[in-house]
């Protein structure tokens, strides 16, 4: 049922026994990965953090007792063996192992713990539904693809910390337990038990606490900090996640570019041996819609929208024509040698694009001998189908895809299908890591559902000095003091410069349709804060499950975070969440609205 | 209202200029400590995180509109300022000031922003109340004597992580959204919306978790986590809290000793310069009891505790004769040189005791000529009463404290005795650090009100090896494998050897009364995680708050985090917890039970 290690001290490691310590004795524990049993010897290799290293129990010189409980030692029981270091014989060398020209010959075996039959295989490279691992996240972990996500993690947040601390920030902790702002996503609440009726909110980020600190004279703060999202998963989303936090004071859009730029450079280097070529590249938002579709290009690969509305205008193809009229635009990618693409394919990329709200897909096939196929030739002349294939500069072989509609369902649909078309192709590497940073973006969308402004990142961006003006004019034009950075099509991470002037603040609100006693209910902290002396201060904030995720090429957030949770925001290990006791409930003198728990019952089983 | 800062980059930070620098262009940037005007000299202290610089305005030489704008600055306006670093003339020169030698001739001067009259001045030692400090945070933490903490608490963790990196240690965050296990202290409860009648429970520490991340094999783990309980608090205790948490796997007790005796030395050398003598002090909990009163004695001075049921045994007085029937003691300290106590301060002390559940406190002064005086002198002999004092090596000038009672009561009573006089006399400094371990606590003890056992440090927590078999025959008198750091009465953290066997584990939760079910439905997930493998492990917990809180001798844990709260868990900053939108309780299909609610508002109103 399990020995005691007392008396028993491990020297080393599994994986850091080598063969400079032939003739040594060590003493090792860990699990035993697998056992092999040649007549009078046993071999088991042992595994723990570091990796495998071979314990081998010869029968002829071992004392009985050792060799009888090697016998019944099985996959996963956890050993503590003490033995001499031994080169393995030239046969017996294993070159794919790193601890392969060595064993340890055991003088003394205990059995710390047995162990069941485990669910699945403790390896690499197993068919295993995704529920069951992370019931058995325990298990999943002992996996070294599982354990590297994990230790890269590890190394990530440190490299991240020692460049910051360097570059001197303070590390400070903000409350978890903090105060409900309903704008933006939908806050985790924590019921009072001392205020009945009153709750805390879990923070969706530092944001206003951050800003505080800046108001308090701090300079530069860093934080590695949890945020809560109370939204619906989606693959890339957790409840709750990680955030590499960030605020300086006195200084300017350009200033937290270049130290953003040269934390991720070293963290690269350092972690990943990848070279980052500083500066990154930098793209304005719109620039990034117009050549790609999105605000998070993927620029690994070419394969760029074009607008070609001035070469459709004023012909009578109805959909050009009245997406035109509408106000909005005619844009084309052109996927270069996808000409040979079967109908059948072609037809599953129209059907694609529907989901992004396109209505559809023209396209033109440029035949090898030059000649064009399209399901829209009869709409136009030939010099006309022409001149959009020259002015997407089509080549033999290539195919043309075009979409007409308002410009967002248009960089929506072109945006996806470019990336959609990469995959198809194979057109990138994981490990080719394309930086860029995303610049001027709109301060403010108009939300049809609210019939309000919205603010595009939060409502203490500041607007371009450039822009001030439009404040009142045209608010919707205004561009912020906001940039992103993108890796491979994703948002690494986001920051503004922020609002440090009471008067724009106060704007800032109404614009959002905050009355004055809103704005004071909710920010008024901030607002009084204001009064007394704020820096030019901004930030911006990394997600540090993405990092990790495309560092380690994972193929979800879930792999690089140590106990996830899954798409129903519930934990398969713990099976949080849970009832509790009534008494629980009693003290924070909350019950439940049985017709909305009745509601949501019976949604749950028609679903 | 507020000029950019648009072309202007900070150079140095406001400290860090000094005499070296003469004669060269500077920017600094800043709040107004004060502004003194000299006819055609305006001097302007100018402070930000390093410290102050004084900047200079000529009139007779600065262009006039740089002196106009000089004459509005006002105390905590932030500024930017361009000028040549100038030596102070002779008579000028403050040496209480780092940058005291010189100044900056200001030839641009930007006013960033204004401020209103703040609510305190923003300088060490001011009389505040402490809700106002707190309602202004981000001012009090302007004030150096803060500022201080929060750059100290910064330090700290630093070099914890440090030193853990180096041992080999994995920094791995665990899930705040979490399993409601009520063990313990109360849990703070997250009802969920997908879910709805379900509950995440925010971790009153990672101990599960850290458990699962020793059967996965991550071997070393250790977290700088927050930690939740939903406890009525007192003065050195916050709703949410920092745990430096770490587990290790494959060690026995002395290694987590070593360990964690070697990261305090190294945090107290690195960021105070004080050397910690190892190994550190070990004490059994038996014998810190009998000695101190306490479990976490303050070994900085003695007045000890001293068992005289032997030389008080027989006699008539019923107060000692009645404690010692019930199985109680009578013990005694000796306040040296406190005889000359006015009768009021003895009796203020017997008022002192009672607040521990003490019946009463009986006294003998020694006085200067050898003679005794005592409120019980008539129950004994004159003999008696000095072989009392001779026990107590009682000296001309001394008072003798005796009380009798049951043990818990006695130690508790002596043991808080024992400190008050300590401080009464000023017997201890705040720079003397005395660590030391306290260990072989019992593993449970009797809960009056449940009538049942109780871990007293958790149900995971391994018994000693020797006192296996008691579990049956004795539980109470099993000891366990935990341990606390203690310093200067203060404990810093603990931990403990955990149970990695299954039969133990399940003979732990039978001893506490759980069933078979209630275990299964609290901790199924980790008795599962046991049956694949697990490696002996044990951890410790130390509290950061706490450790900063000494560190920087502050009056309380508030003033080392950057947003407390206060003693009814509300931030009088942000006004958190708060009520909530309608809304948002209906998506979480909650509602408040209204009869509780009245009964809370109606108690609140009588207190």
């Amino acid at each position: 049922m399990g020995e005691s290690i007392t008396g028993l001290k491990r020297s080393h490691m599994c994986c850091h026994v080598n063969e400079t310590m032939i003739g040594q004795e060590v003493t090792v524990m860990g699990w035993v990965q697998r056992r092999r049993d040649l007549g009078q010897l046993i071999f088991i290799a042992l595994r723990d953090r570091t990796g495998l290293v071979q314990i081998a129990i010869d029968g002829n010189t071992a004392p009985k007792e050792i060799f009888e409980k090697a016998e019944t030692v099985r996959s996963e029981y956890t050993l503590a063996v003490r033995g001499i270091v031994t080169a393995r014989t030239e046969g017996n060398i294993n070159p794919n192992m790193k601890t392969g020209k060595i064993e340890i010959i055991a003088s003394e075996l205990r059995i710390l713990s047995e162990s069941e039959t485990t669910p699945f295989q403790i390896e690499d490279n197993i068919t295993v539904k995704d529920d069951l691992r992370l019931k058995y996240r325990y298990l999943d972990l002992r996996r070294p693809c599982q354990l590297k996500n994990i230790v890269l993690r590890h190394q990530v947040v440190q490299a991240l910390r020692s460049f910051l601390n360097n570059e001197g920030f303070l590390e400070i902790e903000t409350p978890i337990l903090g105060k409900s702002t309903p704008e933006g996503a939908r806050d985790y609440l924590v019921p009072s038990r001392v205020h009945p009726g009153n709750f805390y909110g879990l923070p969706q980020s530092p944001q206003l606490y951050k800003q505080l600190l800046m108001v308090s004279g701090m300079d530069r703060y860093y934080q590695i900090a949890k945020c809560f999202r109370d939204e619906d998963l989606r693959a890339d989303r957790q409840p709750e996640f990680t955030q590499v936090d960030m605020e300086l004071s006195f200084i300017d859009v350009d200033d937290i570019m270049d130290i953003n730029e040269r934390l991720m450079q070293k963290v690269f280097k350092d972690i990943m041996n990848v070279d980052v070529q500083l500066p990154l590249q930098r793209m304005t938002y719109k620039e990034a819609m117009e050549r790609f579709g999105s605000d998070k290009p993927d620029v690994r690969f070419g394969m760029e929208l074009v607008n070609i509305s001035d070469v459709v205008a004023g012909t009578d193809f109805v959909v050009f024509k009245s997406a035109l009229e509408a106000g909005g635009s005619v844009r084309a990618i052109n996927a270069k040698g996808c000409g040979s693409f079967p109908r059948k394919k072609i037809d599953s990329l129209v059907e694609f694009v529907k989901t992004y709200r396109a209505k559809g897909l023209a396209w033109i096939v440029v035949n090898e001998d030059g000649s064009l196929k399209s399901q829209i030739a009869k709409f136009f002349t030939p010099e006309k189908l022409q001149e959009i294939v020259d002015k997407m500069e089509g080549k033999p072989g290539d195919l043309i895809l075009i979409c007409a509609d308002k410009d967002k369902v248009v960089f929506d649909s072109l945006g996806a299908l470019r990336l959609e078309l990469s995959k198809m192709l194979e057109l990138t590497r994981p490990d080719d890591f394309r930086f860029l940073w995303i610049t001027e973006f709109p301060m403010l969308e108009w939300d049809e559902e609210e019939n309000r402004y919205v603010a595009v990142h939060h409502p203490f961006t500041a607007p371009m000095d450039e822009d001030l003006e439009l404040l009142d004019t045209d608010p919707g034009a205004v561009r912020a003091k906001a940039y992103d950075i993108v890796l491979n099509g994703y948002e690494l991470g986001g920051g503004s410069i922020r609002i440090h002037r009471r008067d724009i603040q106060q704007k800032m609100f109404e614009l959002l349709g905050f009355t004055q006693e809103d704005a004071q209910e909710r920010f008024g902290f901030l607002l009084d804060a204001f009064k007394y002396g704020v820096p030019p201060h901004g930030g911006l904030a990394f997600g540090l499950d993405r990092i990790i995720m495309l560092m380690s090429n994972a193929p979800s957030i879930r792999d690089v975070i140590a106990f996830p949770k899954v798409k129903d925001a519930s934990c398969p290990m713990t099976d949080a969440p849970n009832v509790v006791d009534q008494k629980q409930l009693d003290e924070l003198a909350i019950c439940f609205n049985e017709e909305i728990l009745k509601a949501a019952a019976a949604e749950t089983e028609e679903a």
